[in-house]
């Protein structure tokens, strides 16, 4: 869509916050094509496996630097923000994860408060060769397949953590905010006031442990604004599907969301009505977890475009 | 595997409990082809649009009737039961699903109480037509994918209600209790003592209104005993993927058992570290929700199998 | 009430569920005091400091066994029994409670699963002396305030550990099960078929870390059958209040039901509007956490019969 | 303690987010009496029964304003501050409750979301007479017990809407915050930087509607600043108990919270073994809800000093 030549973002100070009290880096134009150079969750301090996390974030006040915001034009409260994310290209040749004390999927956490010791730390690093990720000591190749761990617009009032996936998107974690896919955002500030971050190499569904295969890398994106829609929740397309993202605790109120917000979907842009949405998606819904380690837990809810019938566009 | 001819079980009165309280209805051998004919959950009260939950169901006084229990020769206390399913076969040539009041992922219910009245009853009749399923109604045909819906061994001195999914298996809905596939369960009663009945049409990820499409049908499996193994929760394997259920309240109860379990498949039958299980099950592993809607919620976790190295034999 | 001599009830064997496929040990009329006999959740194995129950339990298949079931005449499906408690005598001199692996509210459980070991096991022994229970290791004397753990009716069709609370009363651990008060149960089962047991010299609200201070003990309690009255969940009147209890996962489940139950009450057996109710408790309700380690969370909700008004008669 | 003449604090806007970003309206020193006006949850839009809350709050884009941040001399990041709450003075002479639609405890919201519609809405007003609140319509006289429902610091780089409680104190809607007791929060930001609103005059526990007899008061505290001290969550102290606040969805994680945090404090001020301070907790721990309708569920944990042994001073 975009013929002008691309704009670079290369930030020189990250934020730890999705806040709309921070000055734009950058201001972009709709269908600029953006390419927004990001920071590993860790800011590069674990390089090794040698770099314990209780050593290596010792002085870390802050984790899951992001780039931004990202003043986009014309974009104001109540608008919709469409990014359209082209390429996610790695700037370096390894991918790192690890286990944190007290964080993860199968250890009691800050939230989940028990009184036994964490698990013992531990650090992989995957090489990228050849278009996948190698881990010598594991013996285990798998394929690329990179996303946007964080992508977000500054909230209404609030400056939430860049830990935290909402309404806002953020920390969602979730595989499908990848190339190729689309995700619309609801605006609460004039400019939308973009973030992103946290790029994974890859990641199982749930990201279990906590780190998905930590990346830093340029990212193109193409951000469009959609006037007179009004959405709540983040919303995800791809060639063939279209998903909601639910961020909730406990889990049950993410998955209730992420169907709740597709049912509206199936109503307001395809015309359904609310019960033969509910009784298409019981029969051929799709429900993955996409995080079940962030301070809330992100489920997404999908279905076939072609089961749709008769669409309004997008765009 | 199975020469003999196969035996068909065709139940005079059906079973509402998992429970070890009642006489077989039949004796089978391992590696016999067994073809089980089951009722639908409703046990045929809902037939056309016009059967309203509220009037058709109101003399059930249980739901979901289950084929069973039958005895599976040589099944001991402390081994696995094996369940290779074959096929799945319609015995009436159309499906039904319904709203329920007060039942469902998408409104309050018994366990989630509220004040509001309920949701408007609905029903929907999908006619089998050439491999798969179609509803004039809302213009749509989906493809034909059956699944047992429940299936279950009597658990340890209890008697569960078939509504229930749990250790035993039950009421899962998980959508990959499908013919091809094997699901092994852990053995607390002489000869296993098996259920099963609640077969879908299809389904999709998390049974959103609650009800699939259901059907009557025969199945068809064969069942073989793995002595010396010890197993805590349903597994499930098909082709190319091992996969875990668990199943609770709340969700990421159900999440955590389900990867747990499948860290534990692989240091125990695959000799990884628990760690590095963690690892490769947060960078590549599967997690979905088969139903959001029974009296816990099942969660599958998955890997693909490429990726194990050497196996110990399942069988 | 009663004026014939009390009966007393000595059981043999125990019941490990709540269930209706055992036979009675005892027949008892309403209005009759009984004096039931109650061995303690650990059925003795744990009796000082060095009994871990690793090793005391190991030969254990089931704990917490129950008293019954007790049969009460006229009591019928859909009655509602009432029971009457009297007394709880002690039947020896000392209460013990302990930390089990992978079991109370700090640790992760068999079902919030981690990778993380489980607690130091520890036996602590409370001696009764004088009215009070004392434990010379800490230093600390506490108040004798009995009740019953456990107190249930069989449940319909289900068989149910007696580990769990549920409808049908069961493992609630909810203090206010206590001499004084008056319990109410559904009844699906002829005869009711009731059991206790689990007596505890004292507890916490939540019951920490899942095992409070186990007596075995005499318990005196009066039965009597409503009929015509219909209730969903137990129910507990004490002299200056009445209380429901919803056992549940996750516990703002528990929570609900507790709270609807109570605002069901008020227009029920007081002449309510709910909105009106759901007002009254919102101000004057009391809601506590009976134990947030039993299989499912039982929460209490109340309010003072001094705001209730005009009442119908409860017996 | 203070012999300086009270402060008195006049706000002339609100906020209605925990912000770090704001200016503090006021400066004010540790051991000074202040007086704090506070307005309404609902600033005052809400004054009869005809102020339904879909016309009244129509122009409300934000609900629940804050006084503050308030800046307390000698506050620095690291510290604790103690608020110690005198007294509650109401400035009109009634409270207001409502409902209000998708918000409380007994309907669905927009964090657990189903289809059904809305309860009704309704607008109950009591009078403040002698002491006591008054309905007539209800036909109820209750106790005056107000509280504060609000009562924060700033978090850490966050600003948090004044609708959530968390680590920052924030939306507890606890009633142990109230005349008499001390309550402790962690020190993020030089200053402290505090604010309260949301003043009760009495609430029951759980606050099951969503909104307690919200009233606008003048509130008088006095600050102290605990150097070299570290706490995570909020405590307050009472008389004769120290309570813990945990708030987190789902609710059993803000009753581990609180829990485990009594445990901490009972370790680090008191020189408990932490198996020992479970076995107290379990045995006489008290645990209550605070709320049950707001983003995070408020569980207060307690315990008697009096069990407590020597004990570190608190100032």
């Amino acid at each position: 869509m975009s013929v002008k030549p691309p704009v670079e973002i290369i930030p020189e100070t990250f934020s730890y916050v999705f806040s709309p009290y921070r000055e734009p880096i950058a201001h972009v134009a709709q269908g600029q094509r953006v390419i927004i150079h990001c920071e590993d969750a860790f800011e590069s301090r674990i390089l090794s496996t040698g770099d314990l996390p209780s050593r290596s974030l010792a002085d870390a006040k802050f984790l899951n630097p992001q780039t931004g915001p990202i003043y986009i034009e014309g974009a104001e409260p109540g608008d919709v923000l469409a990014v359209s994310i082209e390429e996610i290209e790695p700037t370096r040749d390894f991918a790192v994860s690890c286990l944190i004390p007290f964080f993860g999927g199968l250890t009691s956490t800050s939230l989940t408060r028990t009184l036994q010791p964490p698990l013992a730390e531990k650090v992989w690093v995957w090489r990228l060769a050849q278009g996948r990720l190698v881990n010598d000591e594991l013996g285990l190749s798998l394929p690329w397949q990179p996303f946007m761990g964080t992508l977000a617009v500054a909230p209404d009032l609030e400056a939430i953590t860049a830990l935290s996936p909402g309404p806002f998107g953020g920390n969602m974690d979730v595989p499908d905010v990848c190339p190729g896919n689309t995700i619309y955002l609801p605006v609460w500030n004039q400019g939308a006031l973009f973030y992103t971050g946290d790029t994974h190499a890859r990641q199982g569904q749930g990201e279990l442990c906590g780190v998905a295969l930590e990346i830093t890398s340029k990212v193109t994106v193409v951000f469009s604004v959609l006037k007179g829609r009004q959405i709540s929740w983040p919303r995800i397309e791809s060639g063939d599907r279209i998903m909601t993202v639910g961020s909730a605790r406990p889990m049950e109120d993410a998955a209730r969301i992420a169907y709740a917000e597709l049912v509206g979907w199936l109503v307001g842009d395809y015309g359904w009505h609310p019960a033969d949405a509910y009784q298409l998606l019981t029969q051929a819904g799709g429900l993955y977890v996409g995080n079940m380690v962030d301070t809330t837990y992100s489920l997404v809810a999908s279905i076939e475009k072609a089961y749709l019938g008769r669409s309004r566009a997008n765009t």
